[in-house]
């Protein structure tokens, strides 16, 4: 189940953490770089049927943020100076593990650094009331703690900090980053529990107003059949949405998983989500339906029709989809949704 | 608890599934024809004592669903050709069946079947882009399947099918069928899994932007006291509700009903839902709190005040409500709530 | 863990049932009538060492409770004659227990008082359907059971009644008592298990269309480093809104509270709330975090711009915050949060 990790799969992992790839390339190219502590299994048949987990966490790691401009308006967070992304790269840990990100504001704005989830003191707010945000051409080190769940001494438990978070700026327009997150400054933060199950691939998907990932239509994702993939769904701005991906389904619960055969947890292929709210689940490509273009999209029918809607692509091993030309693939036509790209990773 | 089940029910079960009921007549007469994998014990008190839960799988079932123009410009499902309803019949499955459902369109627009929740492959999606739409005067076969929970090589758990889920249109309007929802191509599916608790009666309650079930004010529905009333509620178009009732509670997670006594879950009695969500549970009329009538309702205000309300009636033994006449009953006056009709059943 | 519950607690709670006490204060001055089932222990120390927790149900409990006019057309409910609070007076019950409630309507409109969650009969409905509202002048008895889990005959389990809930006007302006709920008629009810952790403090937030506690901006709280602090978290009105504290977290089930390691429940720090909604939970102010400012708001980005924005301050134990002065703390400036006050507790 879940809480299986062998020393193999924690040393693997030790060895490997937060290693470049391009696991998420595919909502945010051109100017994607991710950051993920997911070990790649060389041989993927083996790697899907061990079940990868998270290893042990490791030691105090720093990196450092850029916040850039971007064309039109927009900024974003990435790794690399003068390349942004949105969303921003993302950010895993395991439960234990301490993170120093130094954020470099390379934007014409003051900037900030504000995130969910994981244990910060009031200096790494990422609020101009805590002092915590940086003026064009500073930098600043935000600290980000994460626990394992513990017993307290009055009995109760102490949650651990797993979970599908996400971080955002705190300050662009408004002293609650209403310009920033409208602009993109926001991305994904995974804490994961040693012992999770690891995923092969994660997408990240974030309604902010009337885009996803500040794109209209929305962005499209591609993954073998079998693959087990990952969503992390964030929500920004003003409105409300109900995330909805076509023949997959999940979990309403901390990982999307069920814990085991007691779990009450509802299995859903539909959620409501609002500003600031995430969560997250795996599924395996296809399982049981098949290869084939999935949609995902916003269920609100009016926000679905102005382009909430991408595609979540299952190829076969052989990288087709039965039904649907490569032409289709790499640029379908849809009577109401034009526009669409296939996200090539 | 939930999980008993013993081989008198089951053969019961598998004896009478899916065989059609007046139960969900209340919601959506004159046009009801429910389709229920209910088995009916002749003695309710008998069935109220045992708790009845669903059976074994049964093999491969086949039905026929018509679509049909309606008067005001409104569409709807049917079992048999004419007869649509708003919503469309209610479908029970349990885990590992099959249900093959040849959509005959006879109504003037292209029309499909898309559903949540169980396994359908691209054929069966109901989209245009997959090719599974159904022009005017024509039938289509969509096949869908289910299964139970099962442990994955990797060591997770598949999580089963069983769920509220339901049915739409995915073509009419829009590629995304946001016309076809709006005039009344919706219904609701019950996928149960073997041991569940089965109730006597189901009830439908579908919020679709300012209607429930496209009427306003919402219809009303009634139960005797101590009846295992069933609800499925059901989001549809552009809006956000909370579903609320009075004087009853439920838990909110996959049945509705506590799995045991380590469950963690809320209890409630009002739930946020947005569009294509939807849940279900089920109470015991009046358990706690007697006859009466007990409204139910959108709690958002204004929604309520415009007739997103309705009454669920709990009568005694003798089909009474105490104080209240048979005249309020077939036709109770409410200052800001004129026209409300009993459902009677 | 949360079922542990000591005779001598017991006998503590007993005996200090619903003693009145300024605990909620903070949220609500001038009006705080706060009333409380909670036992205050002499030694906070050892409080938080030892994990308080519920009692045994008390014997029925008879309180008055009053509706007056505010200024500004506002209306409250209060534990006194024309001392009324926005919102009403916190009411604790124990699984088990019964609390008559003379409701004395000494203001100019016809007012009601409906509960969610606890066991009422149709005549303690508070609609006027049910003939259960209170003319000016007036007063009337309205009489809320609450129950344990049990298991019923049918094998299933009866929920209890333990949650967060909350009370209002259901006939003030319009049949649903939008009117009501509008200028100021709700407040929150918590029934708690016996064996659940007590806090030793709530507060309670309640999202008002834009308002929070009918105040803009939204009221301050302050709890000193380590104190279990508990939020009652209530909606109401027309919108949709997403609660979020900044640096602390908690479980999304009945409790806030992780049962036990195979608690499946997301951890989260933002929640969609809807009118009519209630949850709560509990956190350990500061709990690796340490003292501070921290926001708490709606996260839809212009509701927290226009004003649904409140301080949770931890002191450290002489009562000051690390980086702030007192000034800051008596009446500290935000660019674009104006007008702040400290709730004094």
């Amino acid at each position: 189940m879940t809480e299986k990790s062998t020393d193999v799969t924690r040393r693997l992992l030790s060895r490997r953490l937060f290693a470049t790839t391009a696991a998420t390339a595919a909502a945010i190219a051109p100017f994607a770089v991710a950051s993920q502590a997911t070990a790649q299994s060389p041989e993927k048949t083996t790697a899907k049927a061990a079940g990868r987990t998270a290893g042990e966490p490791g030691d105090v790691r720093r990196i450092t943020l850029y916040v850039d401009n971007l064309p039109n308006g927009q900024l974003g967070y990435g790794l690399e100076p003068g390349k942004p992304t949105i969303p921003g790269p993302l950010i895993e840990m395991i439960e234990g593990e301490t993170l120093e990100i130094e954020l470099v504001n390379n934007a014409d704005v003051t900037a900030s650094l504000h995130v969910h989830g994981v244990d910060y003191e009031t200096t790494s707010d990422g609020t101009r009331m805590n002092s915590s945000v940086v003026e064009p051409g500073d930098r600043y080190v935000y600290t980000w703690r994460t626990h394992a769940p513990t017993d307290r001494p009055d009995g109760t438990i102490e949650p651990g900090s797993a979970g599908y978070w996400h971080y955002h700026d705190h300050v662009v327009g408004t002293d609650h980053g209403t310009g920033g997150i409208l602009r993109g400054l926001y991305g994904p933060v995974v804490v994961r529990r040693t012992g999770d199950t690891l995923p092969d691939k994660t997408f990240t998907v974030v309604f902010n107003d009337m885009t996803t990932n500040n794109l209209t239509p929305a962005p499209d994702f591609t993954a073998e059949l079998g693959e087990r993939v990952e969503f992390v769904v964030i929500t920004h701005g003003n409105f409300f949405h109900t995330f909805h991906i076509h023949g997959h389904r999940w979990a309403d619960n901390r990982t999307g998983l069920l814990k085991g055969p007691q779990d009450p947890s509802r299995i859903i292929d539909t959620k409501t989500t609002g500003p600031a709210e995430s969560f997250g689940f795996q599924v395996i490509a296809g399982e049981r339906v098949g290869p084939g273009m999935w949609m995902y999209h916003c269920h609100v029918q009016s926000h679905s029709d102005m382009g909430m809607a991408g595609m979540f692509t299952v190829t076969d091993a052989d990288g087709n989809v039965p039904g649907h030309s490569m032409d289709d693939m790499s640029g379908h036509s849809m009577d109401d949704m034009p526009g669409h790209s296939m996200g090539g990773s």
